[in-house]
């Protein structure tokens, strides 16, 4: 059976392009006792693989010549494990390839899907995505209703969730995002304020849309726009560090804000965090999420690519902001 | 009554030199109602006070042409206050100048010294400073035994007392500072470590001293150092923004660090304050210094300039290390 897959072929330097990938073909064996074959049906893509392809973060980075690591949802179509049978849909580490022989215990380890959840939501909304924007606002951000919460990255797969969170926590939510098409979602969303800060002067915007200042900012830009905030924060803010795409296709780490001072003057905090560290708390979580959405206060928004050949492609899409929300794609032979 | 007082001239561009301040003489008048005369005996001097000379930060920024803002300790000579009279030893926001007349309502409102104590302690471990170390630790380091506790100006007013106070918490901790003279004081003193950044690798160093990573890092000086700790922060880490002083005679606000996300990867946090937030605290705050120091685990380590036509080149010992522990100057006519 033949398993076309994409390796890490060369680490980034500044820009990914798709030299850094190498395309191969390769039989794939048979799942040993313990092990079990998936059959891949979609790929998540998250700015956070940047980092994985360049330097150890939170994981150690991807070794070069192995596949490209991602997560994702297949089809077990045949178990050596206890606890998998065949027919079932698992989320997991899956990486770019159209099959993946394992026994579950990878960084991002092997789950089942809760039957009747889509796997487009199960990677979005109900998985990770939904995860960091859940305890990245609630357990860091802490916001209480009728504060300030600016949200960048908002019309992304995390900055959406956490700008629908908090407007579900009663504050009064503005969205930074760049373009008309992204802002205009935003405000249907019923986001109290939208900065294109492709087209605005964020820090302008910021002062009027802030006058009282920003109680809480979830980050997941960085760069001039973390500056900016900066200089409008409140007294005791508190700044999510979710993360910070404007400088991931830097070759050196770009430098941090320079006013990051203020939070001495106004008691600030900055905090970062990753979802993993609340695993307890996952089932209350998931179950909030699901009740949102069942209730139309919180939607998936996505952009869908489809056919592995397309992966090195489709990543590139997170750091041109092309993509609106959860960037996924779901590969040819994929019919669910 | 002849008052001799230096005005800020010229905000500094960059390093402070004495053409930033002017010499006055002027006649000096008599209280109003509701006034007192004070005549000054100690200035101090705080990195803070480079921040008030360029611009607004947790207050305006200086007026050109104003006396020079600093606390310090006089004596009362003439009261027309209902809370004060002739003799008492007050310590408030004097400035630079041999008289002061005011209602007491300043940036650093006028208070009584408590009988006993010696100025040059209601200007250090028992004042400001010692607040400063003290709800820096406390309020937001949130230090426990046994954990790494890295302070850098650790040789300066705030930072000595920082280490201390770290010491007495049951801590191991390092200090950071300049210079071979100043680390041997932190030994001496009891500190588990020294690392002169001045003529060691601080990177190196840090990884030889806190192999486990560092749980609460007290910055006083920001730049590259406290990329250094970003670099070998253990999980959880808390780092106390107090001051920055590498950073304050660039004309510019200088980068911040460049690899803050470690807060992502290892949940860190980076938090500011200021004394003043915990008004209600520094009772027993006080309380706790004072016992402290009559314990002799808190010692106040300082350097005595002396005559107000030194004031200038004082301030300027902060910005060139020349100082160990709180920098004071005593003005030439006083005598206690």
């Amino acid at each position: 059976m033949k398993n076309r897959h994409w390796i890490l072929e060369a680490r980034p330097k500044a820009s990914i392009d798709e030299s850094c990938f190498a395309w191969r073909e390769s039989e794939i064996g048979r799942p040993a006792e313990g092990e079990v074959l998936i059959r891949n049906r979609w790929l998540s893509f998250d700015p956070t693989q940047r980092g994985w392809m360049t330097r150890d973060t939170y994981i150690s980075k991807i070794p070069l010549g192995s596949v490209m690591l991602a997560g994702g949802v297949g089809e077990i179509i045949e178990s050596r494990h206890p606890h998998f049978e065949s027919g079932d849909l698992v989320l997991g580490g899956v990486g770019w390839q159209d099959y993946v022989i394992t026994d579950g215990t990878d960084y991002i380890p092997i789950q089942k899907i809760p039957a009747g959840t889509p796997p487009n939501l199960a990677l979005g909304i109900f998985g990770f995505t939904g995860l960091t924007g859940y305890f990245g606002t609630f357990e860091v951000g802490k916001p209480r209703a009728g504060e300030t919460f600016v949200v960048s990255g908002a019309a992304g797969a995390t900055g959406s969730v956490a700008g629908m969170i908090a407007k579900i926590q009663g504050c009064r939510v503005i969205g930074i995002a760049g373009g008309a098409r992204k802002c205009d979602w935003l405000i249907a969303q019923g986001f109290d304020g939208a900065i294109d800060y492709k087209n605005e002067n964020v820090a302008d915007r910021l002062r009027a849309l802030c006058p009282d200042g920003i109680d809480v900012y979830f980050d997941n830009v960085g760069g001039e726009i973390l500056e900016a905030v900066l200089d409008q924060i409140a007294p005791r803010a508190r700044i999510v560090l979710c993360g910070a795409i404007s400088g991931y296709e830097s070759e050196e780490l770009p430098p941090g804000p320079r006013n990051y001072m203020n939070l001495v003057f106004r008691h600030g905090r900055m905090e970062g965090f990753l979802w993993m560290e609340y695993a307890k708390k996952v089932p209350e979580a998931t179950q909030d999420l699901m009740r949102w959405h069942a209730e139309g206060k919180l939607v998936q928004l996505e952009d869908v690519q489809h056919g592995l050949e397309n992966a090195p492609k489709t990543l590139m899409r997170l750091f041109s902001g092309a993509n609106m929300g959860k960037q996924l794609l779901k590969l040819d032979d994929a019919d669910g």
